[in-house]
């Protein structure tokens, strides 16, 4: 399992702007062979803003590259840069291997907003 | 949906034994209500440290903080200090609500390592 995360400073009074934007986004995540799940995620707030972070699973880190590749990822990425800026600086990438160890899962919640 | 996160920076060199560390500890996480999932994962690199972050799903933050309470918590966290230092520094936590918005899902791919 692989997630790609995006981390966000958003400043403040401009979270709801933030969220909508995310909302009105479209996505063709589903499309992409090896995705398993997207959230945007709210983290803690800060004296001037608010950490958010873009959470997307993957199958494999392969998965995730060739993501970046498709076609797929431009089309949701052309309208980045418009519009005024909500964020202090530019988001900052991590991403993250599960490490293997046995598992554990509870199925019935998991992803049950 | 809330995602606990503490993002560990683990010493160069350190990084089996830190991963050994967690897999050898017992988790009664399975016995709490409102959990749904739990990954160690393995993140970026620096010239001192790899970034690991343990990665907590559960279905409410209520749910987060029955277990920050609970007989299981204390349980998990006893042997927490001892043995040699293998991060640097104290773990960051970071807490994290989902922001409501149509889910991306396949669950054909959820958790599958």
């Amino acid at each position: 399992m692989f997630i790609a995360m995006n981390r966000f400073r958003v400043r403040k009074t401009m979270e709801e702007a933030f969220e909508q934007r995310w909302r009105s986004r479209g996505s063709r995540l589903h499309e992409m062979a090896g995705f398993a799940a997207f959230h945007l995620l709210r983290g803690p707030e800060s004296d001037d803003h608010t950490l958010y972070v873009s959470h997307t699973i993957w199958k494999t880190q392969d998965d995730f590259i060739a993501w970046t590749k498709s076609a797929q990822f431009r089309d949701a990425h052309k309208d980045a840069g418009t519009g005024p800026s909500l964020t202090i600086g530019h988001p900052i990438f991590e991403g993250f291997e599960s490490v293997p160890m046995t598992e554990i899962v509870n199925q019935t919640n998991a992803f049950s907003d």
